[in-house]
């Protein structure tokens, strides 16, 4: 038996993004019903090097299939300038829970992309409108690419409005989608009145007000990841239905971070998990609802759950580089 | 760049056991000057395969160098009989601490057994007699192997005394030392009394009395891993220099556990850590010292000790298998 490795080609190649969203899914599901085994991600700080890795172990159990493995990740912003590599670079080992045999060893990096996208697909079919025909995204780096191909599986969206200080990415964002959506610029506020809005900026400072959103945009904010980062003004927060992916993580690092440490918002603003609505114990979006949010930062279980559909599509399609790791 | 794949036989041949010993030490060493950063390792039972998982991430500055890493490990009992897979199996993730970059994926299995010998054999060096020549060991499992490379390392061994419950085992260790080594079966008095001992194994009631014990020898206490395991009596560890090589690891499922838990061994009862031994804060062996004991539980910090040795003498000697994993 061999263990199946997978470079950031063939993870990309084989994560099929309809499967993808569902596994996700049905991670947040696995979640709520307290089916998943996720202790807390641990940090390795290296100040020397101006970085950080976490490690990120998970189990989780969907009922018809369980899966187990382990992301062990970076944050590294030196590397670009220093080092000419990402700043971010994962690996993920995925494991056979009744074994622990490793059934593979994939690039983590773009397996972060795909199962951060289909969260916010996730939201967005939970939380949007069902006609929503326009995205806009504010920050057109590389995690904004799944932002648009994980939504346009769960909406019919036909137009993405960019917002991007630098109009390379821009241009670099219309030369990938450009033939099968009509891709414009456009400012902060003309993204942010589309039907769906996904931000995936670092800053720390808001960015996005209440008065740019329109009446009924659903907003994923992707983009905070750390203590004092936030991308959305405390009048949208408070405002909206507001959703989460994990109470612990959001206060910590997520959008909410700011305004929950200086006491602005508390747990009476919080709609509820992303996980409450996917079960049924909480509805999605309702006729009275105007401005919705979900507030993203990235579970385990979700690496996990996309490594199985990148695992299963590759075994099918006899994909990757076999590697007799284990020699068992 | 790439990163490099070392399989089970990979980790085997590149494993000089003189340098990890140094390297392990270094280890130690670091630990106490407080130059690691080691998170509790973290693990994730599953009662329905009865089994779990482990994970180990590590980070450790020798001063002339540093190194980072996660093993991903599990106990699966089951496996053996039930799947033909060994029981642990574990996967190294070998990174760049300055830019994170996967330097090396490689078996943490076979890496576990040369990181457990390598740990028994500084002990050994700081705390058995110098002309130690005689090496006893209990239980002849998979891991005993490294216990005599190891030791055989920093004393001048020439005759090992093997007991086993099962002579299939003492006829392997035969097959794979006895061109080396005088090797002998015997009780476990027999292998007691030897200069050095190792005992290598689960056993949940203590097999080794003081009585069986030379006026001289040094026990390495491998075997207990777990709460209620221990292989060493009560009154061994309460009459010897008892050196362990981590308070919170060895008190939680080290050698010393069960003593520990019931209140029968206290903190006045321990030598210290070896660590301090290592940089001089405290002695080894002195002339007045009879018998002397090492707990070893295994620290993260050894296993990035080692795979930096394995990873630099795989890439000395161009060996392993390339791949682009990152492809950055």
């Amino acid at each position: 038996m061999d263990t199946l490795l997978l470079n950031s080609d063939a993870v990309d190649e084989n994560a099929r993004m309809d499967a993808i969203i569902r596994s996700v899914e049905e991670a947040f599901g696995a979640y709520q019903r307290g089916d998943v085994q996720m202790p807390a991600k641990s940090y390795i700080e290296l100040e020397r090097y101006n970085g950080d890795f976490r490690s990120m172990p998970a189990y989780m159990d969907a009922g018809d299939w369980d899966a187990a493995g382990i992301k062990w990740v970076n944050v590294h912003p030196d590397n670009p300038a220093d080092h000419g590599l990402p700043t971010v670079m994962g690996t993920m080992i995925y494991s056979d829970p009744e074994t622990a045999y490793p059934l593979s060893v994939m690039d983590g990096t773009t397996l972060t992309m795909k199962r951060t996208g289909a969260a916010a697909a996730v939201a967005t079919d939970h939380l949007a409108v069902e006609d929503a025909t326009t995205l806009g995204i504010v920050g057109a780096g590389v995690q904004s690419y799944t932002q648009l191909t994980a939504i346009a599986e769960v909406r019919p969206i036909e137009t993405v409005v960019v917002a991007d200080k630098d109009s390379d990415r821009i241009d670099a964002f219309r030369d990938e989608f450009g033939d099968r959506f009509t891709v414009r610029e456009g400012s902060i506020s003309d993204a942010a009145a589309c039907d769906v809005l996904s931000t995936v900026t670092p800053v720390r400072d808001p960015i996005v007000s209440l008065s740019d959103l329109g009446e009924h945009t659903h907003v994923n904010a992707m983009g905070a990841d750390a203590e004092g980062k936030h991308e959305l003004s405390d009048e949208i927060l408070l405002s909206s239905k507001l959703v989460i992916d994990d109470h612990e993580q959001c206060t910590h690092s997520g959008e909410i971070n700011v305004p929950w440490h200086d006491g602005t918002l508390g747990d009476d603003d919080l709609y509820g998990e992303i996980g409450e609505i996917v079960v049924g114990e909480k509805e999605g979006r309702t006729a009275e609802d105007g401005v919705t949010v979900f507030d993203s930062t990235g579970l385990a279980i979700q690496d996990v759950a996309a490594a199985r559909v990148v695992y299963e599509e590759a075994t099918d399609g006899d994909e990757g580089t076999p590697f007799d790791l284990v020699q068992a």
